[in-house]
């Protein structure tokens, strides 16, 4: 399908069935994420695939409690990607200290959708998680106190009678101009 | 052209025609733009076309100097898109407080990432830029200074010559595991 309907029917799930993610799709996700571009192609991100049930429940519990419940959905996915920020190569570091600029957040982002396309367009729901608790998932997932968790993403396949919603987006007016801000 | 095949052709083109842009494929990419997701869809990005030729060479010119010269192909490109970030939804900063975290970093780099795919579709090249300098790009677009400009973009038609090249990647031993880091 032509990218600019891949776009349109991406969108993000948050109701999952039980059906279970076929392996090769998982790799065929991954492997759009491993082609994204990245500054001076630091590739700065380790993904982590949780699909062992158990372990898998005790991420998503991490993404909400009593008070911020809004990731609950979290734990119908069969799987959840988390997305582990590395450093970026050398030259990359000292540009961003010299330009104060955090490159490797603006990679995350293109990988991570890079991943949440190809999911779309074999059939796959996701959600992108930014809201977790940093501390029990590294925990859980044996991942450095160092390390920045990036984010997260759910993955599964969405009920049938899961709704393609209309996009809600601010107008051109307001995030386009030419040639001055 | 299925995602997997738009991927590998988009690359980043670092050489430019004097081709102008087609009005239309530019507002197709902005449009691919406007509808990436976004944390809590607070969509915290500004897209300035700069295509008058006069002013795009000044913008071009503060993407490089006597010392960092990578970027001098900048001035080769017809159209130079900046995106400024612009505030989240006051829900994705209270977040951000809390988990400690710059969502509209993750959320420029999806942004940018659909207008650069949206871009390899309709065969224009683009190339992604973080160094720059801030201070004279908001000068000369009359960006506040207080707003921060997280990406250009140069966009154009690259020479019929050049060539698409094969990706290096890291391995997927190195960037994936699966239920612990």
């Amino acid at each position: 399908m032509d990218f600019s309907e891949l776009i349109k029917i991406r969108q993000s799930v948050r109701s999952y069935t039980s059906q279970p993610v076929e392996k090769e799709k998982i790799t065929q996700c991954l492997e759009a994420a491993r082609l994204a571009p990245s500054a001076s192609n630091s590739q700065p991100w380790k993904y982590i695939v949780v699909d062992d049930e158990e372990l898998k429940n005790k991420v998503a519990l991490a993404t909400f409690d009593k008070v911020v419940k809004f990731n609950k959905f979290a734990l119908q996915a069969p799987v959840i990607i988390v997305i582990v920020l590395e450093k970026p190569k050398l030259i990359t570091q000292i540009g961003g200290e010299i330009k104060k600029r955090e490159w490797p957040l603006i990679d995350i982002g293109i990988t991570a959708e890079h991943f949440c396309l190809q999911a779309a367009e074999l059939g796959l729901g996701t959600c992108m998680i930014g809201w977790f608790d940093q501390k029990r998932i590294k925990e859980l997932l044996n991942i450095s106190t160092k390390k920045i968790i990036g984010l997260l993403i759910t993955l599964g396949y969405a009920p049938d009678d899961y709704a393609l919603r209309k996009k809600i987006r601010k107008a051109n007016s307001e995030i386009i101009s030419n040639n001055k801000y």
